[in-house]
This record gives C-alpha cells, structure tokens and sequence, in this order.
C-alpha cells in the first residue's frame, strides 16, 4: 500500500491560502477556495486537492487573465423567491459554491426547496464536497454544472462536444447509518486525466471509455481523440441535460468554453445548477412500524445491503472512511510525490518551501 | 419492418376508459389513466399501453385489492410552501402524476420551483408522457419513483434488493428544436420484461445486465436470478437515490413493495417524487450574441450535434417522431399482436369484442 504522511491541516492551509492571495484572491475568496482543497484530501479525495485547483487556478483561472479576483455577484431581480440566478462574474468557484449552498438551505429553510442557478460560473473543483458538507448539516442536495472543456463524444458521435459534466447528490444519513450518502461523478466513463496517467504508465483504458479520430472504440491510451458517457445513452443523457442547464443559465456553445479565441460577442464560461430540498417537507408523518425519519432510512439501507449483499458499499462511504483516516491522523494524508509538489508552490508565494520535504512529516499508520 | 394498424383513439379511449370504470376506477381516474395510455402510444411507446396499465392493475392493484379506486388524496399541513406532500392512499398513479405535475407547476409558477412528494403511491405508468406534457408546456420536469417489485442487485452484490427504479428528465426545447428532450429511463440494463422475451424467443443478454443465484454475470435469460444496474456504480448510485427518496417519503423496505406477506404493520407502497422549475427563474438577461433563451438552447444543441455528429441523436426525438407518425395517421398505431390483445379487455367490460380484430383497422403507410 502507498505510504502517506500527515501534513498538519493548518500548515497546508496557510500555505494554499497565501498562494491563492498572492493570485490576487481576497482573504475570504482564498480561505473558501483553501477549505474545499482541505475537504477534498480530508475525505480522501486525490484527483481534486489543493494541487488541482491552484493548477486549475493556473491553466484556466488568473494564468490567463480568465477568473476574476475580487469579483462581487450579481443577484438578479426575479420575481421567483424560492430560485435565484447569479452572475458570479468569473469569481473563483468555490467561493461561489460555499455561498450558493449556504442561500440555498436558507430558502430551502422557508420554502421547502431553494435553487440557486450561476452564470459566468468557473470551476468549484469538487462538488462531493459541498454535497457532504450540506447533507451533514441535514438537507438533500444536488448540483451539476458544465466542465472545463469538451472532451466527451454525444453517445453514436465522434466529435467531443459535451463537458465530463458532473452530477452531485447529498442526502443526510448521518443519523441514519453514520455518514451521508453521496454520489459524486462524471458523466465520462474516465477522466482525461486517467488516459494522460495510463499513457506514462502504459496500459489499456476499460472497454467503452473513449474514441480515436474516427469515432472508433478505443482502449489504447495513445490512440484516444475524445472520451465517451458512461452507461451508453443514458449517461449521454445525464450530459447533455447540463448543457441543456448549462444553456438556460447563461452559457454558450460546450466546443468554445474555456477555448482561446472564441468569436467576438461569445461567453465561454461555465455554469453551476444548485439545489437543497428540505427533508422535513417531504416526509411523510406515518412511517412503517412508527419509524422515525432516520430509523426509516436505516431500516431500508439494512435491507439493500442485507440478503447477501454485504460486499455492497453505499456512495458515500470511501469518502466518510477518508474523513476517519484523516481524523485518526489528526491531519491532511499526502503521498510523498503530493508533498514534494507543494514545494514549488510555496516557493512561488515566498513561503519556506524546505518545509515541503516528505521526510519532515510522519508516515501514517492506518 | 412491423406493420401497424391505425386505430382510433377515440375508440381506444372508450374502451380503456370502461375497462378502468369496470374496475371500480371513477370517470375522472379512468380519463386520466387512459389519458397516459393513449400518450405511451401515441409517441411510440409500446412497452408502456394500455396493455400494460391494466395488467398492472391486474397484478398490482384492483385485482388484488390493492389500489383504491376513488381514493382521496391527503395533503399534508405543511410550513413550507413550494414543497407538498401527499398521501396518495393508493389511488391509481396516472391520476395522482397528471394532478402532482399541475400542483407543481403552480408551484413553479409561484416560486420558480415546485416539489410535490407523494406517499402510498401505486404505478404511474410512464415518466416520460408527463415529463413530454409538462416541458411542452414551458417548464424543466423531473420525477423519480421506486418501482413495483425489487428485482435489482446492488453493484457488488447478489439479491435483488432495489427497483428498476427509473429517472425522468423532459426540458422545454419545442421552440428551440421543435420537441423537447426527455430523459426517461430505468437503472437497470434492461428490464425483466426483455429478460422474459429473451427466454421465448432464445437469444443472450446484453453484457453486465443481469446475475445468476450466486451473483455471478450471466447472458443467460434461463439463468437470470437479478438484475444488474447500468452503468455499474454510477446507475447503482442512481437507483439507491430514488429507494433514499422513497424512505423520506414515507416508503419502506424495497424487498417487501408489492409483495405479499409482509410483516404487519408494515408499508409496500410505492413513492413518487416530482418537481417543476420554471425555466424564467434561472434564465440569465445576457445570452451571448443578444440571443433569446431558445436561440441559445438551438445554438448549444446544434453544436452538440455538429463537427460530424449528425450520426447521434436527441433523446427524446423518437418520441417526437412517434407523435409525428401518429398525427399523421391520424390514430394510435398498434400491431396486429397489439389489437388481437384489447378484445378479451373489450369481452371483460362487455364491450363489442368482435370490434377489435386487426383486419378492422386501415394499414398505416409510413
């Protein structure tokens, strides 16, 4: 097993901070931003850390003049109070996202449901995060929103058009069986990332995953144009559905966003869809046997995974055995390669990148 | 290719209608279970007629004593406004889905978003004829509801233990596309219907479809114990969400729903989830290029479907071409098996039976 070391929570949180402030983000902006970094690793979540989203930072973001520091959201004048459109005016992502959940229990608080729908939206790098975060404090949630870029081929198409487009749910369990039940993927059945990896490492991507040029099924790593939706046409479905929100809320055409050169007039921004429904108001008084709401979804969860199925794991759970771990560690767990490559950020932001040595952290024993 | 026969819908509708009143269903209940059942035709769905609605109720509902015929639905006292739940009192489900996406889209109309969850549910037939009818309309539709029997297994494990469990999405893309898209689709890989005909007329699964006893894949339809989800943990993700809304709602144990025997004190009704958005509440001001929401949701669809695309397809758009082909006949299309299978239906609520033989119905010419 991969040897990981525990890196205090505070040290890995000044330093993410100071280098989204030295990107010109406010204090508030690199604190949220740094929290969900925090929430990623914490939960075990690798592929969206701190070193994700500064690069993301980088490649998208203020790399290229794109995201906007600072930026202030416009809340649009709506005649509908349980919904609310923003433009977030390309503030950085999570800043949006902690604040669009945070509105979204409010009017879910006093309407039953509460949406919040971003325009000029950027990248809030990990939804899992905010959908655990809002089902622990008791609420359902859901977002979805455009990726980056296409990379992903419409299901019987050869040409990337759609995002890996995310969807999110959260649902609070935590009474109920000890963590919320959280589904969090891509619509893509791998990441462009997995294809890069199995590239320098060698090795055949899983059956039905990607295209080459011709919009031929590929498994070779070197021969993949474009990924493909999971599940055939009913994950081209879930894709397209948030294009489809994407389009609604303000965004344009999937093949120029986040692209250079887009024609004058264009917007290549994406777009976030935020949802909190309120379980009070969808519970029924008269549940079986006189179970509680928690009791009830015990009882169900029992039966899914009884019968035999006790191999089964529940959505949610790799990401709550995370939060154990980092619990027990009583910090963040990075590999060595991971803590070596906090180095050169922290030289870029002035701080001691000496200290960003595997050597000086312990290694976790599980 | 098949041959359909066209027949009239009013003499479809006459005699589903008598068929539902003979079961003790009302006029109105009888109307709109009919109503859904002339929609599943008329867009090409021949998995969901009335063939099938009034098998189920025969299986399900009033041929068991199950559903209640004239039932009044509950709403329950509630503090929050956009959201309702129902205790539907086991009344047939169409008329319980065409009366919940209303109260929904008053809702919507209201707030901009609308839920409406519905306890001591039966079957509501088809997900998508309400999404189709609600996003022609001008409004995002969503529903999810737990299905008759659990026949599917948890990914990794070997019982059934879940429903077939379906998600539907319908968005308002008339104006834009000319039919709106809808989502309409079980989590498993193929329904146990397929799995039945597999075995009649010989022929091998689809792969990762479905089980044996001791849990292992099979193609074989003679040795299919369960089901498997689509798309492994992503559609076992999907599926688990609606069983989680279902115990919300007041639902309970998903290996007891429908069957005979359980426990006292227990519940085996169904739950139905809906929700309406009104695409006014998350709509921005500023489309790119000055365009109009449905210009813009053209744009995002041609550009989906463009660079060499042409080959995929929108779902949604057999349906609309179904409709198509039936204005065009002027009549619901059947097959000859189709048409031979109404006259017991029309012989059991003492109707002309003699009426319903294929060679009475014109030859529809595509």
């Amino acid at each position: 097993m991969e040897e990981f070391r525990i890196v205090p929570e505070s040290l890995h949180n000044d330093l993410v901070t100071r280098a989204y402030q030295r990107r010109g983000y406010s204090a508030e902006e690199a604190a949220l931003a740094t929290r969900m970094c925090a929430e990623a690793t914490r939960h075990g979540n690798r592929t969206h850390n701190a070193l994700k989203a500064l690069h993301l930072d980088h490649l998208f973001g203020t790399g290229i003049g794109e995201w906007n520091p600072g930026a202030k959201i416009d809340v649009r004048p709506s005649r509908f109070p349980a919904v609310q459109h923003w433009n977030a005016n390309r503030k950085i992502g999570q800043a949006v996202a902690y604040q669009a959940f945070d509105t979204c229990i409010e009017l879910a608080e006093k309407f039953g449901v509460g949406v919040v729908a971003v325009d000029n939206a950027t990248h809030y790098l990990w939804g899992g995060g905010y959908a655990i975060d809002v089902a622990q404090r008791g609420y359902i949630a859901y977002t979805n929103c455009t990726s980056s870029l296409a990379e992903v081929v419409p299901f019987g198409g050869k040409f990337p058009t759609l995002g890996t487009n995310p969807h999110t749910w959260g649902f609070p369990t935590t009474e109920a069986i000890g963590f919320p039940i959280v589904l969090d993927w891509a619509t893509s059945t791998v990441a462009m990332g997995r294809v890069q990896q199995l590239k320098r490492e060698g090795g055949t991507l899983p059956p039905d995953s990607a295209v080459d040029h011709e919009g031929r099924d590929t498994r070779d790593p070197n021969a993949v144009y474009a990924l493909k939706t999971f599940g055939a046409h009913k994950g081209y479905g879930m894709a397209l559905l948030n294009e489809l929100f994407g389009a609604a809320i303000g965004g344009s055409l999937p093949t120029i966003r986040n692209r250079p050169g887009a024609p004058a007039g264009e917007k290549t921004t994406a777009s976030f869809y935020f949802q909190v429904i309120h379980p009070e108001a969808i519970r029924t008084d008269h549940f079986a046997q006189g179970r509680s709401l928690a009791e009830n979804l015990t009882a169900v969860i029992r039966d899914i995974l009884g019968h035999g199925n006790e191999n089964s794991m529940l959505p949610g759970q790799p990401e709550a055995e995370g939060a154990k771990r980092s619990a027990k560690a009583g910090g963040l767990l990075f590999s060595n390669a991971e803590i070596a490559e906090f180095a050169p950020i922290a030289h870029e932001c002035g701080a001691d990148e000496r200290q960003w040595q595997p050597a000086y952290f312990p290694v976790f024993q599980p």
